[in-house]
């Protein structure tokens, strides 16, 4: 049971979480914090937590847990304010896309306080934010992703690892390297390709009748470009050098469709075509 | 009523347009022509069609209306045998993902029958295809495109629309120009950037973990990679221009997220996704 849970940013992913352990019946009070007082009072109103406090250090200064959900690019004025708040025993962990700037943001900002801070990544979300969008399923049966140091506290991992438990996710252990590698191609790439797919067709003449005729394909093949964009500019400024290098190797991905079409080499389209809908029926069964 | 109904190609699209007359009480008979003897019988288990012949012009003889539901690299050698088979009265229709080629080989083929024809394309689909894939709602709610000619007949051109209306489709008209353009940006393109991804990301050394770690995004997202590749090899094959012009471009639209990538320009990526997500949020409310 976890008495005292502060949940630093309550959109989506903060909010979730505080659903999820409720459901379970796994956390006492939660306190959430942040800058949008309106925000948070639609919190209570939610029953997503049970108060709240604009000042970070305020918020986390008697939790058991400490769960920053903020984006990216608000990790350190966050970080800056837990550091001399917290008590010994308290355990932090994060929510972000990317975890290198965290992790940094994190060993400068907490000092010998860092074997406290477990890095953290739940592979889940949905095109919405903000607080009204949160529910408490959103972890179920999905993917949490930890990134402890070595210099991480055992006790504090296996806090984290049973927080996520509760709310119905499995736990993977990456290297923080790993970690950013993998998902810059798996989930920040496709989101910059949807981004800029609907920037593209919205800037073609034709624009309204290219809406008019999007089909359910294309819905769900362009719902990530509604996802957040402050949290995506922040993944962009994190993860930046891991994600130009793969847009650059998936143009070279690109330019082999066009040179098939362009020799209207059937039997190389369809095997272009016939490995992507392989792997990816395969995929299906193992997400 | 139509009395008897041909359809070519009892795959997804033809045997839930089957489906759907007949649960709009406005066919009779439905006779299915295919190559694949297995499948045709499967159909006719399913209650999909009513009889069947493996023969295309056995197949139209009699019918009220021909649907051709074959890949657009299949055309040719379908009306070839049309051409000799029909009535006078006869109405012809395709439902082609590009118009300016199966036009031409109507034109080429159908001579001076030309006019009972009326070219036709279904926006709608799933990933799966095939005749179990079929079902009766696929089309309600969805959008036909219908490209008739100068020539083309006008009371065809009213079979054909009151037929999908039956669907529970709404008719639109096009030319077969504008058409081609359109749905090469909506529809064409997407597939293109949905089975490169699939296939870039299959060729990482990270293969087994990126797909371990595909969220839901991702899901969705490469969704239309598992669509049918011999509709799309011959997609591209019959509206390859449009497509390489628009795969360039896209390009350099992606240069653009590089380029404020590599310049840490928040506030220009912020304008990039911000746009993105007002436009595909108010796309959400259009389709």
């Amino acid at each position: 049971m976890i008495d005292r849970l502060a949940i630093i940013g309550v959109g989506l992913i903060g909010g979730s979480l505080a659903l999820a352990l409720k459901q379970a019946g796994a956390v006492g009070h939660v306190v959430g914090c942040g800058r949008n007082q309106q925000s948070l009072e639609k919190g209570i109103e939610l029953g997503i937590i049970d108060s709240y406090q604009i000042s970070v250090s305020d918020a986390v200064k008697a939790a058991d847990i400490v769960v920053v959900a903020v984006p990216l690019g608000a990790m350190r004025r966050v970080f800056e304010q837990i550091a001399g708040a917290i008590t010994d025993q308290a355990v932090i962990t994060d929510v972000g896309s990317a975890k290198a700037s965290v992790v940094e943001v994190a060993m400068e900002c907490l000092g010998d306080r860092v074997g406290q801070f477990v890095p953290g990544h739940p592979v889940a979300g949905t095109e919405k934010s903000g607080v009204e969008a949160g529910f408490a399923s959103l972890y179920q049966n999905k993917r949490v992703i930890l990134t402890p140091l070595d210099s991480t506290d055992q006790g504090a991992i296996e806090t984290i690892d049973k927080m996520w438990r509760q709310c119905g996710a499995s736990i993977e252990y990456l290297s923080v390297q790993h970690h950013d590698k993998v998902l810059a191609a798996t989930s920040h790439l496709p989101h910059m390709l949807a981004y800029a797919l609907v920037n593209f067709l919205s800037g073609l003449n034709e624009h309204d009748e290219i809406f008019k005729y999007a089909s359910g394909g294309f819905r769900d093949f362009t719902r990530i470009a509604s996802s957040d964009p402050v949290m995506w500019r922040d993944v962009c400024i994190s993860n930046g050098d891991a994600l130009l290098a793969l847009i650059e190797q998936y143009k070279n991905e690109l330019d082999q469709v066009s040179a098939a079409i362009q020799n209207q080499d059937a039997g190389r389209l369809l095997e272009l075509f016939g490995n992507a809908k392989s792997e990816r029926d395969s995929l299906v069964g193992n997400c």
